[in-house]
């Protein structure tokens, strides 16, 4: 195999109770990239489209996590990856991950798959380190490994890959605005309240009993954060009214995707996905704000090939 | 039925991931109760054997809990407890919460049972604030409703029961030192590091996850505990040394059973449970300091019925 085509998804983290540790995996949305073997060792960026990215292989995270699984097998080949960007930098559904989870899960197919897509895991943090300043597994996990995910140890990078009722459907709303990962960590505090901790604990016990049940209903009663959302929900514009919103028309629940600005809902069934993102928007239409809505089934598998040679 | 005799079982609280909302309930170990209707209205506490409880209704956990549900059904009778009390208060294996449980138990059976075993959890923490200052379920979920149980809420009492991996074992080991909840809670900080809560999170949640899929594996690196286990140590003499014996003789993981000073383990297969059990007494041998080892299946049923006429 000389090239390959790959879907490399969009993931909502997080998930409200799961602060770091819980993500899940988009259909709808991602990037698409191919990676080819180059003569020259080493791996450059090659065409770039869909958005402005870095083309020094030391700046783009796709080339540095691509970089670090290169150098632990050494081959005396390179890697070129080109990459039509559909996930907006900043937006808070994985745009980092997407890119260095795929340019692994690529260089890794190019070498007969020495790996397994759990071990690609910590090549991909590489890539995530230099976008988010400090690595966390939340979204890599879930764009490898499929449907949701849990992060048990982002040190020993313990990744659990857990069950996904059929029916859940997530909603994105996405305002146009940049949130850098790095500012909206910053905004936390270092210290939690404990009473805050339990709550959110036994929220994420639940959440991850309730996949394994398919009990929609503790999912929704599961879905809180007292500890994160309060901080970051101040950055993004009608937060609380779009979250209410989403709730009101049926949504499971909903909070920010990630480290935000776009804010997740999950639902039972696409047709109230659909009656959700509706909801979603009202508050949004009326600003002089450019946003963007997606519905996506959770995408039990990650990343995809679609073609190779 | 005029009269009922249950077996009301010890438990585990904490778990060591799960603070507050995580517990299970033990086999061996529990306190022998009857409660038998009397004309006369109201409950009061009979024959008490074992330990030394109060006999005023309004300071004795068993009766208060039992006065909370015959004060919301309202009924022209009464009701006597009477307990062998084997459980030592203030061994940290849930001493209130089998007096308070097996009280609402019994009281509701000689009801007719209006109340599903979940449903009397909200009566019973009536008992255990008494008891511990602060009403907490994770004690009394596991006693009445069996196995593994969490807590999603404590102010909501939204209860979940796990599954049980059939091969886990514990082994307890009781120092004979009493330490009070409300002093073992008064240790603790009121604010946790959030890196550390993040932790604690992805235990629990891969430790429900864990509970699921059978994963002893799982269930043994997800046994731990950065947020409450460093300071309640300092109450616990020998925890570490005692701990560590545990785990080196072979036990899944090893932590505080509820605020101390009983120290727990999780074993796979009771041979295991057995020689952890012997080498967690190894450090307490050479002290003058009373011990005691009780070595559990984990009881599915809760609460268990012995007789009635």
């Amino acid at each position: 195999m000389n090239e390959i085509e790959i879907f490399s998804p969009a993931s909502v983290a997080n998930v409200s109770c799961g602060f770091d540790v819980l993500g899940f995996c988009l259909d709808s949305v991602g990037d698409v990239m191919r990676i080819s073997k180059t003569k020259k060792p080493g791996v450059t960026i090659g065409r770039v489209t869909g958005q402005s990215l870095p083309k020094d292989p030391l700046q783009n995270v796709a080339s540095v996590a691509g970089l670090a699984l290169v150098k632990e097998v050494g081959c005396d080949f390179g890697f070129q990856i080109d990459i039509d960007k559909k996930i907006k930098p900043g937006s808070g559904i994985g745009s980092s991950a997407a890119s260095a989870a795929g340019a692994v899960f690529g260089i890794n197919e190019l070498l007969g798959a020495p790996f397994t897509r759990n071990e690609l895991i910590r090549f991909a943090m590489e890539g995530e380190a230099l976008a988010s300043g400090a690595a966390h597994a939340d979204n890599l996990a879930p764009v490898l490994l499929g449907g949701f995910t849990l992060v048990r140890s982002n040190a020993s990078l313990d990744v659990i890959k857990l069950p996904n009722p059929s029916e859940l459907v997530a909603t994105i709303i996405h305002p146009r605005i940049e949130l850098k990962t790095m500012h909206s960590r910053a905004i936390l505090k270092p210290n939690v309240p404990l009473n805050k901790a339990v709550e959110q604990w036994g929220n994420l016990g639940a959440f991850v009993s309730a996949l394994y049940t398919n009990d929609y209903e503790l999912l929704s009663r599961s879905m809180k954060d007292k500890v994160i959302e309060p901080y970051r929900a101040l950055l993004i514009p009608k937060f609380h009214e779009t979250r209410q919103a989403a709730i009101d028309a049926g949504a499971l629940g909903s909070g920010i995707s990630g480290s935000g600005p776009s804010i997740y809902a999950l639902s039972k069934g696409e047709e109230t996905a659909i009656k959700v993102g509706k909801a979603m928007e009202s508050h949004y239409k009326n600003l002089d704000l450019e946003y963007q809505i997606h519905v996506s089934k959770v995408n039990t598998e990650g990343i995809k090939i679609i073609s190779h040679s």
